[in-house]
This record gives structure tokens, C-alpha cells and sequence, in this order.
């Protein structure tokens, strides 16, 4: 992927709280919540859609934060379906119905 | 807690290969399952637990992995908890009817 594909690609994402990961080419985002429940519960409803678009997350959880990196193993780095599902994450996590 | 404490109340979890976190007063284990189902199915096992006892793990999953570290924020450190969660940890990661 071009540094310009890359950049057009992932803008909305960085405009929604997205970083690229520092030394990898990967993005991170950390999401929180109200409580432990409401935190674990955005990870389970990730959890079908990743393993449905055998697609997943590396993540971290601790109490009510979960910080969240995408990059496709795959591809050796970032790649469409990184921008898919960092755009799945978002809405789930704002309560879209995803 | 004693440091005599600690190595008598933790000594089954570094028989199951718990060990201390580097840096922190806190126990670390790497938990591999056979895919991310089970990986994820186990976190949300012990998430039910870990919300009825009200102590939480701080955890990373990639993939298949789930890396886990306990310690108890209001003791500093260490305490009891750490050791009855690590427990149930290990009976739910085997299978044991949690």
C-alpha cells in the first residue's frame, strides 16, 4: 500500500481517534466505558464480527479501558481490512447497531 | 504481605506457571487455546467471574493467545484475590466446570 492509498484509506479512522502504532504499521485505539461490563460487553460483540470476517484484533483490557490495534498479519502490515473493521469497532462501540 | 506469605499462598500458581511480572508486585500467565473461539470463550468465562468477585484481570488477546496479569489495586499489590482468581483462571482455561 501507498503512503497516499494508506492516508485516504484510514482518514476517517484517524479523524475518530485512530493513531498509526508506534514502529508498526498498524493503528490503535483506545476506547472507554462506563464500567467493566460495558467494556467487556464491546468486546464480545467484536469478538463474533472478527472471528466472522476472520479478521482480529490484537487487544488489551483492563477494567473499563480497551485499547484496540489492527494490522493484518497477512499482508505484513495495514490493509483494507484493517479500515473495515476499525470502522465496525467505532460503531459498536458507540452503540450503533452493528 | 510477607514475602513468606506470597511464596505460600502463590506457590500452586507458579507450580501452573504463574510468575512474577517483571517490575510490578503482580503474577503473569500465557494461556494458548486451540483458536480464537476458545481464546475469547475462556475471557468470557472468567469475565463473568471476575465481575461477580469484583476483580478484574488486566488482559491482552491476540489470536489464540491470552496473556493475563493479576494484582489488586486498593492492596498495592498482591493480595488473596490474585491467588483465588488465578485459580479459577486455570480450571476455566482447562475446561474444569468453572
Amino acid at each position: 500500500m501507498t503512503d497516499e492509498t494508506r492516508e485516504t484509506m484510514f482518514a476517517p479512522l484517524f479523524a475518530a481517534g485512530w493513531t498509526l502504532t508506534d514502529g508498526r504499521d498498524a493503528i490503535t485505539k483506545t476506547y472507554q466505558f462506563a464500567n467493566f461490563i460495558d467494556a467487556f460487553g464491546f468486546m464480545t460483540r467484536a469478538a463474533i464480527w472478527a472471528e466472522k470476517w476472520n479478521h482480529h484484533p490484537e487487544w488489551t483490557n483492563i477494567y473499563k479501558t480497551v485499547v484496540v490495534t489492527l494490522t493484518t498479519h497477512d499482508a505484513g502490515g495495514l490493509s483494507a481490512l484493517d479500515a473495515k473493521l476499525g470502522d465496525k469497532l467505532d460503531k459498536l462501540a458507540g452503540g450503533t447497531i452493528g
